[in-house]
């Protein structure tokens, strides 16, 4: 059985007061799908229910036209790979070539990544951020959020520095958020790495790379991160916040950039 | 000015009376991005921003190393296709050709579909659902969604029958939690064509898509549907419900489905 959770320790400022404690973070695992022998896929994703994940995804994308073409299923609970035979083994293979042409898309997330975190550079910065600062930037934010305000069912984010949202985005992928803050500072010639970045969404392992390569040394969340992003933003030298609820902050990792 | 949102007619029930509305919903557009003409990804995206969105990609997946390399970028509005070229151009070139091993992720979303919308037939079913049966068993999913009450930061879905959860999941990803559902199901023999479907992320395309190829007739979402989603369930025969919150519940297409 392999955990979809892990525990980290973390310093969590409730009305202002820091006290370190012991949080659970959603696990984020790449696990890279097989049919009949090909890689087709590697999704970002919760370590349970995986031979499931890849029957549904293989039928929901119409690699597997009905589950009656379905032979086998493994994991190596290692490498994170599944692999799924299929009956009519050249039939299925040349479904696969016939689906050239794909997608990648966004949803919430981007849909695509080109990894390489080890040619990242560590971030190194001697910003300072109270959690009064972060708490209010985050609230500012979303007051200006015309889109989030006006049909919800999108993600906010803003590169903040001092007291001022320098750059804002909104769209219905989290990862696409960043991307449009990080073009549009880039443009505009924006320094990053004196600012921190606020954003409604989930903080995976891509974001926090995605804030590394800009320098930016801190990123904060409304929501959870999961335990690659921390690992990551350990190794990279990114402060990683979370859950900036009422009065409530959880800092995960590199928490000296971090004030009461 | 590419507008970011829509509107559609709705029916909202408030303490269980049904009115007609206009909602205003996220809009979903698919953005080809191409670099120095070669298309690099298409992005399920917001349709603002998108020159930021495109720079800001390259630059953080590191086939623009810095700004210096970028030289015009332009945005065909129609298509929606955005054209990025770079002053050194044979190096940015060779560049992508090294990043071959690409990680095609989820985040939150799958990260890749195959498309082919028109080879779903239409979903016909006679099945009724209450708004009340639906609010109950999105109350019923949250109670045994352990992960989402552990640590926050994931997704939630499950296929009800009747009175009772058949199957859940929980994921990182709001794709994986139904590709999760459809392969649990499947695997155990489990019609879902009378079933109807709940989930805590935002609907978009692609998870209307996956509903119909599995023939469910019904999605719900604690959440807002993106346009695009909306108009492909309207195509395919899905009835969609969004923003499943205490007594309030929209119904936005093939209201037909749904009951006082």
């Amino acid at each position: 059985m392999i955990k979809d959770s892990s525990e980290f320790k973390t310093i969590r400022y409730e009305k202002g007061e820091p006290a370190t404690r012991t949080d659970m973070v959603p696990r984020e695992s790449s696990i890279d799908i097989y049919l009949c022998g090909t890689r087709l896929v590697t999704l970002q994703a919760s370590p349970n229910q995986l031979i499931e994940l890849a029957v549904g995804f293989l039928l929901s994308e119409g690699l597997l036209e009905t589950l009656s073409e379905y032979e086998t299923a493994s994991i190596d609970a290692e490498s994170k790979e599944v692999r799924v035979e299929a009956k009519n083994r050249s039939k299925v293979l040349s479904r696969l070539l016939d689906k050239g042409d794909v997608i990648r898309t966004s949803g919430c997330s981007r849909g695509m990544s080109f990894g390489g975190y080890d040619m990242i550079g560590k971030v190194n910065s001697d910003l300072s951020v109270s959690t009064e600062k972060i708490k209010t930037m985050t609230r500012e934010m979303l007051k200006a959020a015309d889109l989030h305000n006006a049909c919800g069912g999108v993600h906010c984010s803003a590169l903040v520095k001092g007291s001022e949202v320098i750059s804002m985005s909104e769209d219905i992928g989290r990862h696409n958020t960043i991307d449009k803050i990080v073009g549009q500072c880039s443009l505009k010639g924006i320094d990053m790495s004196e600012g921190f970045l606020l954003t409604t969404g989930r903080i995976s392992s891509e974001m926090v790379a995605k804030c590394a390569r800009s320098r930016i040394p801190v990123i904060a969340s409304m929501t959870s991160p999961t335990d690659l992003a921390i690992r990551i933003a350990d190794k990279l030298g990114v402060t990683v916040v979370g859950y900036v609820r009422g009065n409530r902050i959880t800092v995960y990792t590199h928490a000296d950039r971090i004030t009461n």
